[in-house]
């Protein structure tokens, strides 16, 4: 522990001395959302290991939803409907799980154009693509040869690439039963070249850069002039194996990498790419047939730096950095070393020079290493304790996190002269200023997703809900407005105006483009039919009557398939479905929208189903009923609503 | 359509006029809870169809945690780790989701006692019982003869009893391969009355009430001088089997049940129970071993009230009932018809006399049928549309949700008029009022719960969140404060005083006192263990490192099983824990605590696991490797943290 000792941190957090509020008079009034009005922002925020996406309003601090991404979500049947299980698949099966840290936000010219959102998963290396206008995750790529998906995603200023560095360094697929001892010899860093679909979204690896092994931590793209570039943070340049506390914080300075993927680009023309066999899947959502796919690829492109030089340059940065930020101009390139006592800030221009004239300092594993003070624009004095990351306010001014002293810090980017401090409960990790990535920051708030919270709301026994913080940073002086909880664990965020999202928002989908292959685009079209063991149910739900809702003649051994087709053409009519005793979840059904629930009777009996999403006045009423005969019975197969030949037998004779 | 047609109603929510805010000025300030203050009120709330339960502040409305209760939660591991994947068995064997709707917070004396909060899993019929200490699932109860367990749970004044009647009414499990057609002859409904005991909260079944097949929607336990009593409200006493939203809203009246359960009592110890063969799941959790356990049970008692007179009686009650509530003194049984048109109101002490005086308009399936007006107290004329549910102020005054007019409406429960209302935005189902069950309400607020969200937020796609709304009821007139949406879909709802709960919270399981049987109470006690295809690794996280953190000798067909003791004793510092390539879930284990993930390796390599929960400026670090080698490989295992037999022998070179 000596490194840590040295620099006579205390690492688990301290409590800021005024840990009661300090808000001024008219905090409440800046953050109360009248019922009726909406929230100025929408703020996009990652769920950490709860592996989902949450959108919250600003500055209310309100949950408006929790989007499904990389784990299972039982609530609406993420995961466990059909058409929505092979986005969850992976080269290795299906994960219901992951731990999703960072959201970037597409651009259009280094600015917010409100189409998409990017997430990584952090555990299985995946990278999803969620739509701003359906709220619904759309595609999931995974990464071959990357083990900790941590550095993504992270996106050029036209949305151009993707990209996602490996935060665990492992032995390449060929060469894997290792070791793991022999991490300097045979462990390697990968970083992901997604390419995106101007129009669609659609990704696909371009390529993928092989690094030494060092763990990646974040990223951002050049903007402006620095388009063209790409500099991620890099810890564990030691190399270390075990004890990582400890044996990854011996070097007074670890790297920046910096990456010309334009040059890149060029090698790759010039057919320097590498065909290697990889294994990986890449799953999609089709919002017309209401059903997602899942291909398995076998091949990426791979790029060797040490045979294409002038790609990658190693740049000092003191000590762990783990926030890599560049200004809205590109100029200034921040990295935030959590173990070091100063920010430095470096410079693309002094950058470009040193390069040019070699100034460099030895190599690391080949690959050159520019001279601190070349690349250094200038050190950010005594800014705090534990600087993590760094957002920027569109005024010339930048503002950064720090765990260990629990504050955020905000200083001029020109003389790196500290403005203004304030403290935060307890424990900052990441921040996020709306636009705070972008050329056009919009400014206005900054939001602290804090990682210790402790005595911040009523208790809720050993497990804490996690606590943001939401400040007014209109003014000098940051002013503090509103705690928040959160759900899942949120580490990045980002956070858009309202104006660039709400118009597009999907309300329904048309039942008419309903390209479902059991589809029943109306009543008439309600049908069971049995291929062997397997029987399709083609049923509808409308307010508030499923057809059929009466089915006879399933049989023990069968495995039954309800197709519910929402009929419904109104914003906010799902339904629900689900049946007594199976292995699975619910369904959610949209307007318009068909999916399906895998159903394998295990008894005999009488088996309700019912709408499980409150939708009239008549909802309690909304149930059906699966009668299950024993294998081999000979009840026939038949189904039907409002048809009762008992009950009409029994009219009849009353009338008479 | 035609009794809904008849009844004139628009079924699907009407908008109220004035859409907008009205909102008095002092709003902002009366919801705003300052950094580093508390709310008021804790707000249990139901998350039906995610299955949960929620944990809510009240003034603030901020989400402060969901409990996992009956829907796997793969964000800790609920459902996923070894320990806790026997809360969701059921006697169909694990079941991943349920649709929970209503909390009942334990009473002693009628009162809040803030020991225990329970909860109905509606599809598959269980009871769930929430410790208000730990806010951890402590116990799950299956309920046999059961086919949507809506009419649950209740409780009676000292939590003697929690009920639970059948929405469905299903044909017996002896006689199950029935014509749907039949429901008249075959189909019957249960209600469980399920004993606590009164130290440990632990749950059996009593016995179970057999009755006519009917719907069982909502109840109430009576107090005070109903104390021994229940009141369940009915729909479908129609008896339909199709269509129910039109056949099931033929009759004019259904009917209340009343239950006097204390001669129940009386025909059990008189040896009047049968003991029938009954499959159901009885799970608890014990916080010793931190470890659940199933137990498959076999039997049950069932009365028939046909064997027992006077235990039951009907009570005609116009339209449909939902809610049936009691108010604080026990007198008044409040019957709310959803497609009726008053809100009728029953005596106990009306009822008491007609029973005596045998009162009665024949009988249904046997029971006998209490005349309408010899039980009525008297009728709340022109309240509203589609009155669902009633809660109680404590100062004589009753509040009614209503559906259909989208407004809650508060009347005199003495002189039964009308005193005022307030629209909700839109289409209110449940409401709660601190205490608004009990004897002894706590008042102050109502808080709606809607059904219909449409513009009320930033617009977040086809699916929106559900949004309740808070109320002001502490002078005449109910003033809207705020708007929250909330997560899942919440049914009922309870909130209860933050002192009745805060003071008890669990911070940290003492590591002297885990009983786990494979705990690591020390690093000293890591250790992997073979034990044929089984390897056992015990496992231990602190800040920051595990140990051990670099293991080999794991083959391609082992199973490895990962107990990671946690040795924190700080609250708020758990530790996560993940492996790469999983098809599981990752584990979050509290300070003091052993929890097991599984994890069966599905190719051969060095893979990855680390801490999931951001714990320390070193947590990044906070890592480790497991090689996998092929199967029949001859590598040992081994294992250690800090030892690194490579970087050692290289160390003493460089020294040379």
């Amino acid at each position: 522990m000596a490194a840590v000792a040295a620099l006579g941190l205390n690492l688990v957090g301290c409590k800021p001395k005024d840990a009661g509020s300090a808000v001024s008079g008219d905090a409440a009034e800046k953050v109360y959302v009248a019922p009726g009005k909406h929230d100025e922002f929408y703020n996009i925020v990652s769920g950490g290991f709860n592996g989902q996406m949450s959108v919250y309003g600003i500055p209310s601090g309100r949950l408006l939803k929790i989007v499904p991404v990389f784990s299972v979500f039982p609530e609406n049947g993420w995961g466990y409907s059909e058409e929505s299980k092979p986005m969850l698949n992976t080269s290795h099966g299906e994960v219901p799980w992951d731990d999703l840290h960072h959201i970037a936000l597409s651009t259009t010219n280094g600015e917010h154009d409100g189409r998409w959102a990017f997430g990584n998963a952090n555990n299985t290396p995946r990278v999803a693509r969620v739509s701003l206008s359906s709220f619904r995750t759309e595609e999931i790529l995974e990464l071959p040869n990357s083990a900790g998906n941590h550095s993504s995603p992270f996106i050029t200023e036209n949305t151009e690439y993707v990209i996602a560095g490996t935060r665990f360094s492992v032995p390449t697929d060929n060469n894997a039963d290792v070791p793991i001892s022999t991490f300097k010899q045979n462990f390697k860093g990968y970083i992901s070249f997604i390419n995106v679909d101007k129009n669609t979204g659609r990704m696909g690896i371009a390529f993928q850069l092989k690094t030494p092994g060092v763990s990646f931590d974040l990223a951002r793209a050049g903007k402006g002039k620095s388009h063209g570039w790409f500099f991620f943070s890099t810890y564990n340049t030691e190399q270390a194996n075990t004890l990582l506390e400890v044996n990854a914080s011996q070097k007074d300075k670890d790297f920046i990498l910096a990456v010309n993927w334009k040059k890149a680009e060029e090698y790759l023309k010039q057919g320097k790419g590498r065909k290697e066999p990889a294994k990986y899947a890449h799953n999609l959502y089709d919002e017309k047939t209401h059903t997602a796919t899942s291909t398995i690829m076998n091949e990426v492109i791979t790029l060797d730096p040490k045979e294409c030089p002038g790609i990658v340059y190693f740049i000092p940065c003191p000590k762990s950095p783990h926030g890599c930020d560049v200004d809205p101009t590109g100029e200034y390139i921040v990295g935030s070393g959590k173990l070091a006592a100063v920010i430095p800030v470096f410079s693309f221009d002094k950058l470009q020079k040193a390069i040019a004239d070699k100034t460099f300092d030895g190599d690391f594993d080949g690959i050159p290493v520019v001279k601190y003070e070349a690349a250094l624009y200038g050190e950010v004095q005594k800014p705090g304790l534990g600087p993590l990351h760094t957002e920027f306010d569109g005024q010339g001014n930048a503002i950064t996190s720090f765990f260990v002293s629990s504050e955020l810090v905000k200083w001029n980017i020109k003389d790196l002269k500290v403005l203004d401090r304030v403290p935060t409960y307890y424990s900052v990790g990441h921040l996020s200023i709306p636009g705070g990535p972008t050329k056009k920051p919009h400014g206005k708030y900054v939001i602290a997703y804090n990682k210790i919270t402790k005595d911040r709301y009523l208790p809720t026994g050993p497990e804490l809900a996690q606590s943001a913080q939401l400040y007014d940073i209109s003014g000098d002086k940051m002013k503090l407005l509103l705690d928040f909880p959160t759900v899942g664990e949120p580490h990045y965020a980002e956070a858009i105006p309202a104006a660039l999202i709400a118009k597009n928002s999907t309300k329904i989908y048309k039942i008419e483009e309903n390209g479902h292959k059991y589809a029943a685009k109306g009543e008439k079209e309600a049908k069971v039919v049995r291929e062997g063991n397997k029987v399709h149910v083609y049923i509808t739900s409308i307010r508030s009557h499923f057809t059929p809702d009466n089915i006879e003649g399933v049989k023990l051994g069968d495995e039954v398939y309800f197709h519910v087709t929402n009929l419904e053409q109104d914003w906010d009519v799902p339904h629900g479905f689900a049946v007594k005793g199976g292995d699975n979840a619910e369904i959610l059904i949209m307007p318009g929208e068909t999916q399906t629930l895998r159903w394998k009777p295990n008894r005999v009996g009488v088996v309700p189903i019912y709408c499980t999403d409150f939708c009239s006045a008549l909802h309690q009423e909304m149930q059906g009923y699966v009668r299950v005969s024993p294998a081999g019975s000979n009840v026939q197969l038949t189904w039907g609503t409002g048809k009762n030949p008992v009950a009409e037998a029994e009219k009849k004779v009353a009338k008479k």
